[in-house]
Parts: structure tokens; C-alpha cells; sequence
């Protein structure tokens, strides 16, 4: 049996929990942040000369801060600008803008009156809930004013019949998932910024994360919204129901609206059971052609109980074995590495589907080697490897990512046309340190069809990003894929909306945003 | 065990499958139908003074059938007065409208040829697929111009590895299903109109179905869809994605649109592998908390491989034994009953699940009796006894109906309250016969908090209509509930949408109506 092969477990269950970084970072308090390293430039400087302030927006005068404190109170305004730069600011430190006022209202009748004397007045608005987001979607680009939904963090109701929650926008995800947990539920969707994210955050971006295989989008399991909309007029759709056929459902605009259209500042959402049961196992493969092949099978054998099909190239193994210094959980090297996870309510039972399911494969030639977790720290470290990878990439010195979404069968092309349009610019070597770029290797979500490409560098440059774009998104575009798989378009991918959408679909976006806000305020300067 | 208890069988295995009428009445031809029984009334005489042909609309003239004649050929033309009859009615014989014309294109350009003369001209359209709905939908109230899909029914593409399929508007479900079952795939959604519904018009009507608890929603499955709009512009998002963030996620206001914004002419959408093992059991409990209390444990112990839990009240299985005239499957009477279905990749690893969970429900008082299904014909048994239930109740003579969604702690409060309020109204009674009405009673779906509230009487009369109505819109619109679970709006309950949307919800959809067909032709005098 596969389960008998407890190799490197020694080694690998001490793979320090620092790999978890990215999320750490996001739990830095402003204070702490903002002694950290140099200014960052200013958005409007980065970009100058391809956006600029739209002279409709009013400016900030003192009265209006005036008005806004009678609605929030002294304690829900900020001015200070060193306080302001935490909200200025992405997590990343690659935007900043030049708001002089966040607002942290406490209810939706404040959102309401901010919004309506914001229209009424023609004042630019930047909503803004963790703070999390990788595309610069939810900081100012000028001196809009940050609504912040920190303070609006009450969980509402829960249902523990139908498992139906409701709470304010300004939960973080990783609070409602605890409660949800004491009370034998979890929430669909899980990230990795889920200790500072909110979810209405995650809904406003349509956040995909890890659980999307097992169970689905947010476009499912989000039952109703409550919206403000930009004129104040409070759109409600608390419902909780799963069914209600009584006209568009327009909630689903908000899902993935990245604040374009209304702040949202309440989500009813379908949660499932917990599951008790946990399995993961890595296994090595000797194709792309074979990856699919183990998926297709697992999709069948493990059927309801697989939640989780991530895909690891060589390339992405070697950078992380330099990076760790840990040999790989599985000796010898192959071209690809696969990690399954399952849940469910019976360990017996899916312990007895994933060995026979593996067994197959294996005698089927499809798996030539795997390991599974023994136990719960096990489990923790196979995750631990998988999610090291994106923190490896950089030892080279940089890397360039794309989060993007593909047809399956061609997820993997797109690194292999990538790694050889570098070759062929006769700018890419493993090991000759002249050359600028390491190598192209990819991983991701095989199951959401969601590929990371990565291209580490041994430094940035214009002539690299040349060759680089735009050559991946005209790849992407011409297989059907999208640029931008869960982490939305945001001020970074505005200008690429166009290789994902089609100018018609464009349009009737911009329809939708002229008839909901006229005036233009909710978000300015990103995609719509 | 509860599994050695197969009371009943022999009698329950006899059930008729005439309980399934319904479905093949949807199969009838239309020279069969026509040739039924005495004509159906015009709606636009049912409804005189309160629905009015929109002047605006043209016409038909001799020289616009030409005109579409060029488009479509001679056999894309329907304009027979008797082969427009069966496009003219519903199949419940509700609704008759007075179209002139029907079209039948072949392809997406032809529809959008149709539209955009349609549009031109001024002249109203009336899109139409399966011709299965319950409201009045698919039907024109005047002389719009329908448009058939039924010839645009070719299976585009299917991924075997994503499970992706991609087909025309216009393929029948059952057709789409069986093509998957031969792949090892499922459609996401079935529903008793299978045989003749069109996967088009399934997601025109964001239709419900047996297998939501299991599989969510369309606007979850729904990956895709190609439209064409009142202008003859095709808006396509045919992605094979399952993830895409990139603006505002348009097609799901096509889900559930009921024609009013354009025509669904392709559809894109993720199938699941198909469960290889199914179980069924009916159980016996003492009240609607221990209903509710059994599905949170179902919910908790039988996780993933739960597919349907629907329950029934004793005086639906009173009527049921009546009408069929055989023994309930279970001995003795009993305040509710329920039926689970499971379905999952491994028989023993379900049957075990399923064993444990009622042995425990049964320890600690919850179900106080049971039967599991021993083979496949007492699967399908069982569930023809609950599908027999609507066929049941309509003999004391007729039946109100109501398709409703309710929060779960609710569900069965309706039907309490609506058998009080004929109580207090001395219109009811089961056994006297000089009353009106039999009985109130319910049953449904709990897992998706659709109820079926049915009120069975002993003729129809204007007097128990208005002890009926508004008291269940209002009792509904009290606890949040909706007035349509999965039948739509259509021409029936256009009037009731304001029970369950509100004013501001009624006013967005209607911006998002005049965004996109702003002279208002797309299946007009419905509920937007």
C-alpha cells in the first residue's frame, strides 16, 4: 500500500510554520507597518501621464468632515495623516493614495447618510474592508474618501437548522469561520489573509481560495446582500432562503463587483457541515497528460469527498527544495507533483476511498510514487510544502506572477509557451547567473482550473517584462482563458479587462454601473 | 436495524407509474393536445381591464413574415392558426395568447437577425423553450412573436476532464443528461419536466429541481452563457472557467431573466462525476421540530452523500392512501413523515453512513419508525409514493397550490396557519361534505425551504380564494419568505413580486430592463 512509504516525514513535519508569511504580514498593526521600510510612491506618480483626478470629484472641504463626524462620531473619522496611511496604502506596499479622510461607520444607516451626502456633494468613495486585496482595488488613487467596514463587525443571526449566516460586511473571515465552528459548520471559502479579510470583502471580490472545489463560488452559496447604494438607498436581499425565483438576482452583481457599484454592509451566506475527516497525500506523476488523468479519476472515485487538487511542475519542487533546504517528501524527481485532500464525515470511509483510488492509479502506471499524511501535523506539513512554493519562487531574486484561469487542458501550455519565449529572447538559464530570468515554472488549483505561472528572475527589468507581456495575456486570451482568476482587476488589471472580456461585455458592464451610479463616485479610476 | 423492516413492500412496488403523469403529459404532441378538450380562454380575456396590448408594439404585416422567411427559410415559419395553438398555450391549458407567428431558428445568427428586425420594427417577442412552465411565462398574452428554440438543440462540446459542457439553448434536458450518464457525468439540476424542458429555458427560469440540495444552484454551476439581445447584439461568455474576476458577472441576470432581457441561445456549465450508489429510506417522526432536528443531523452525519430530504405531513399521506389504495409504506400513523436520499461513489461506505445515522436517530427518539429501500425498484417505489402526493391532492375535487420559500423554522407554519384560517372562516372540514374544503396541508422540499402548501377543496369558489388571498402572500411576506420557490414570476404572480421584493429591489431591476431593452419588446406584460 502507497500509505506505507513514511519517508522524509521527519524532515518535513519540521517545516517551520514561517512559510505561512504572507498571511502574518497582513496581520501587522498600522503601527508596526508603517516604520517597516521606505515611502511608497505615490499611485498618481507611478502612473502619471495614464490617470489622472476626474475634476467632477469635489474636493474635501472642512465642512464636509464637519457633517461626516455628526454621523460617525470623532471616533469613526480619521484625519491624522500618518494614521491615514495604513488605509493610503495596500498590504503589499505597491499603491498608495492621498485620501485625507477614513470613516468607519458602525451601522448601515451611517453608511447610508455618508454615501447620499457623498453623492449629493459629488464626493469621490473608496469602500475598503481588510485591506488584503493584490490588485490596488480597494486603496484611493486620489483623494477619495476610505469608507472602512472594520466597525461594522456584528454577526447578525445563525441558523443552526438550515445553516444559513448572516453577519455585517465588516467580519473578518477568519472570525466567522470559528463561530461557524463551534457550532459544527464552516464557511464555504478559506484564504490565506483569512485572519485579516472581511467578508464582505471576499464577496465584493469574488474570492475563489481553497475550498472553491468542494464547495463552489460565492455566485452559490451567498443567499442576499445588503447594499448601499451610492445615492444611500439601502438594497436588501437578507434573505434566508435558498430559493427565490422572483426576478433578477441582483445581488449577484455585488458579487465581484469590487465596490464599482455600492458598498455592501451585510451578507447572508449558505454554510455546510463541518467535516470531521481529513486525508492529504502527494503523489508524483510523469505528465501534465497524467495529472488530468489522476483528476479525472478522482473526481470520480473520490467524488464527494475530494476538496482539494493542487498542481506542483519539477521546476516549482527544486526552487522549494533550494528554498527549504528540506529533501522533497518524495524521493527521486518527476515532472509533476499532485496534492489531494479529502473531507468528510467518516474517516474510515475515506481513508478506504483514497487507498483503493490510489491503488488503482498506481497500478494503472498513473501514480508512480505518492505518500499520505499519518496524522494531523503530517497533514499540516504536506500543506505547509504546497504552500511554501509561492514564497520559494522569489529566492532567485524576484518573480513575476500571473494569477490567471485557463481551460484545463491548457493550463500547463501557458508555462511551457512562456518558458520558451524566453528561451527563444535567449534570456533564461538555470544556472548561468548572467542570464536575467531563472526559469517559468507553474502550480495552482488544477481543480478551479486556476494556474499560477511564475517567472523567477535574478532581477526585474523593462526588457524581461517585454518579453513577457504582452505575450501571456495574448495566450490566455486566445485559449479562452482569464486574466485574472481570483484576485480581480482592481487598478492593476484595469487595462487588461479586454483580453478576458469581450468589448460588448464591456459595455454592458458600463450599463449597469451609469444606471446604479450616475454620478460615477463608488471606486473611480479602476476597471469600470 | 431499521433496514429489516420491509413492511409494505409488495404493495409499494406496485405503485403505477401513472403517479409520473405529469411529466408525460409535457410529452403529448401538439396534435394530440390540440384535439383535447373544449378551448382555453384567451388570457386576454381571463384578464380583461387589467392587462392591455402596448400600443407602441407594431403590427405584424405580410411583409415582416417575408422579411423573417429570409431569415429562418419556410420551415423555421410557423403561421397555421392550429399549429400555432400549441405555442400559444401552456401546457396546463391556462394561458392562451394570440401570436400570429412563430420562428424557429437554427443558429445564434438567425436569432440575432430576428431580434434586431424585431427591434427595428417595434414588434414584441415572446422567447419560448420547452413550453413546461407553471406561471405563464413562455407564453404571449398578445400577439407577440414567439420564438422557438427547440431547433437550436446541438450538444456543442464536453470536457472529460473538467466535466464542462457546452450546448444550444434549445436541447431538451433529459437529452443532455443521457448524454452525460454515458460519460460518467451528471447534469447538475433535474426536474419532472425533463423529457421536454430545454436546458435553455431551465436556466431562463433558474428552475429548482430534485437535486439542489446537492448540487446548489445554477447561478453557482452556470459557467457560461451566449445570449442574444433585444438589438441583435450576442453578449457570449461561453467560458470553460471555473473561475473568472473580471467585472461585473453579467450572465447571472440571465439566470432567472424569464426572456425579459434577451434570448439564452448557449449555455456553459460544470457537471459533477455521477454518484454510482444511491439509497433511499422513509421515516416516521413525531412532529416538525423533530423534522428539522433530523435534517441537522442528516446535514452533520451523511455530509456529502445527502442528496434530498423531503418531508410530508400525515394528511398528505391521507390523501395519498386514499387516492392510490394501498397501505402506507410504514404501519401506523404518524405526524410527519421524511424521505433522504443519499448518493455517493462507494455502496457500502453510504449504506454504512445511512445504517449509523437512523440507528442513532432512532436511539435517541427522533425517527420513531423506518424503511431503507432494498434494491432499485424500491427506490423508485418510494419515490413515486412521494410523487404521487401531488396527484392526490387534487382529488376531493381541486386544489389550491402555493410554491413558496420559507426560512426553515417556519416552513410549516403556513400550513398551520392557513388550516386555522379556514377554521376561523367555518369553511373546512375533512369529512363534511357541505363544506368547501378538505384540508390544508404540506409538503416539500426542507432541505431547500420550498414548501408546497396545497389546499385541498371540494370545488373551487371566489369565497375560499379570498380567505386564501392575501392571507398567504401576507403570512409569507411576514417571515421573509418568497412567493415563488422555483416556478418564476411569469404572468401569474406578476402582480405578487411586491410580497417579496421590495420597492428599491422592483426599481433596480426595472434600471437594469431599460438598460438593456429599452423600447421594452422582450417578452412584455410579464413581471418586469
Amino acid at each position: 500500500m502507497i500509505r506505507s512509504l513514511p519517508r522524509c516525514w521527519r524532515a518535513l513535519a519540521s517545516i517551520p510554520l514561517r512559510t505561512r508569511a504572507p498571511k502574518l504580514a497582513l496581520q501587522l498593526t498600522s503601527s508596526v507597518r508603517r516604520y517597516a521600510t521606505k515611502e511608497v510612491p505615490l499611485t498618481a506618480d507611478t502612473y502619471a501621464g495614464k490617470v489622472e483626478r476626474d475634476p467632477r470629484f469635489k474636493q474635501l472641504a472642512s465642512e464636509d468632515v464637519d457633517h461626516f463626524r455628526s454621523i460617525v462620531g470623532d471616533a469613526g473619522v480619521i484625519t491624522d495623516k500618518d494614521d491615514l496611511l495604513y488605509f493610503n496604502e495596500d498590504w503589499m506596499r505597491k499603491y498608495r493614495g492621498q485620501s485625507q479622510l477614513v470613516l468607519k461607520p458602525k451601522t448601515t444607516e451611517q453608511v447610508s447618510q455618508i454615501l447620499k451626502y457623498c453623492n449629493d456633494q459629488s464626493l469621490a468613495v473608496c469602500p475598503q474592508g481588510g485591506n488584503t486585496g493584490l490588485v490596488g482595488g480597494s486603496n484611493p488613487i486620489f483623494d477619495e474618501v476610505i469608507v472602512c467596514m472594520s466597525s461594522m463587525n456584528q454577526i447578525r443571526s445563525f441558523d443552526d437548522v438550515s445553516g444559513i449566516f448572516k453577519c455585517d460586511a465588516g467580519v473578518v473571515l477568519e472570525t466567522a469561520d470559528q463561530y461557524l465552528a463551534e457550532k459544527g459548520y464552516i464557511f464555504p471559502l478559506d484564504l490565506g489573509a483569512k485572519g485579516s479579510c472581511q467578508v464582505g470583502g471576499v464577496v465584493a471580490t469574488n474570492a475563489g481560495g481553497l475550498r472553491l472545489l468542494r464547495y463552489g463560488s460565492l455566485h452559490g452559496s451567498v443567499l442576499g446582500l445588503e447594499c448601499v447604494m451610492p445615492d444611500g438607498t439601502v438594497y436588501n436581499s437578507m434573505h434566508s432562503l435558498r430559493k427565490d425565483n422572483t426576478g433578477y438576482d441582483l445581488k449577484q452583481l455585488f458579487i465581484g463587483s469590487e465596490g464599482t457599484i455600492g458598498i455592501i454592509t451585510g451578507v447572508s451566506i449558505l454554510c455546510p457541515a463541518r467535516p470531521t475527516a481529513f486525508n492529504v497525500a502527494l503523489l508524483a506523476v510523469d505528465s501534465y497528460e497524467a495529472v488530468q488523468q489522476v483528476f479525472v479519476a478522482a473526481r470520480r472515485e473520490l467524488g464527494e469527498v475530494l476538496s482539494a487538487f493542487e498542481f506542483m511542475d519539477r521546476q516549482s519542487q527544486e526552487l522549494t527544495h533550494r528554498h527549504l533546504k528540506l529533501d522533497h517528501p518524495i524521493e527521486g524527481e518527476y515532472p509533476f507533483y499532485i496534492l489531494i485532500e479529502t473531507s468528510g464525515s467518516n474517516k474510515d470511509h475515506d481513508d478506504e476511498k483514497l487507498e483503493n483510488f490510489l491503488g488503482q492509479a498506481m497500478e494503472d502506471g498513473l501514480v508512480l510514487d505518492g505518500i499520505i499524511a499519518q496524522d494531523e501535523a503530517q497533514v499540516k506539513s504536506l500543506w505547509a510544502w504546497r504552500e511554501s512554493v509561492p514564497e520559494a519562487s522569489t529566492i532567485g531574486g524576484g518573480v513575476y506572477k500571473y494569477d490567471v484561469s485557463l481551460p484545463l487542458k491548457d493550463l500547463y501550455g501557458l508555462v511551457e509557451a512562456t518558458q520558451s519565449e524566453l528561451e527563444k529572447a535567449g534570456i533564461v538559464d538555470m544556472d548561468d547567473e548572467s542570464k536575467p530570468v531563472v526559469q517559468a515554472f507553474g502550480y495552482g488549483h488544477v481543480g478551479d482550473g486556476n494556474l499560477h505561472l511564475n517567472v523567477a528572475v535574478r532581477e526585474y527589468s523593462k526588457d524581461i517584462e517585454k518579453v513577457l507581456e504582452p505575450f501571456v495575456y495574448e495566450w490566455i486570451h486566445g485559449v479562452g482563458g482569464s486574466v485574472s482568476a481570483e484576485h480581480g482587476l482592481g487598478f492593476q488589471k484595469k487595462n487588461y479587462i479586454g483580453y478576458s472580456k469581450t468589448p460588448i461585455e464591456i459595455e454592458m458592464i458600463k450599463q449597469v454601473k451609469n444606471a446604479y451610479d450616475p454620478k460615477g463616485i463608488m471606486n473611480p479610476y479602476k476597471y469600470v
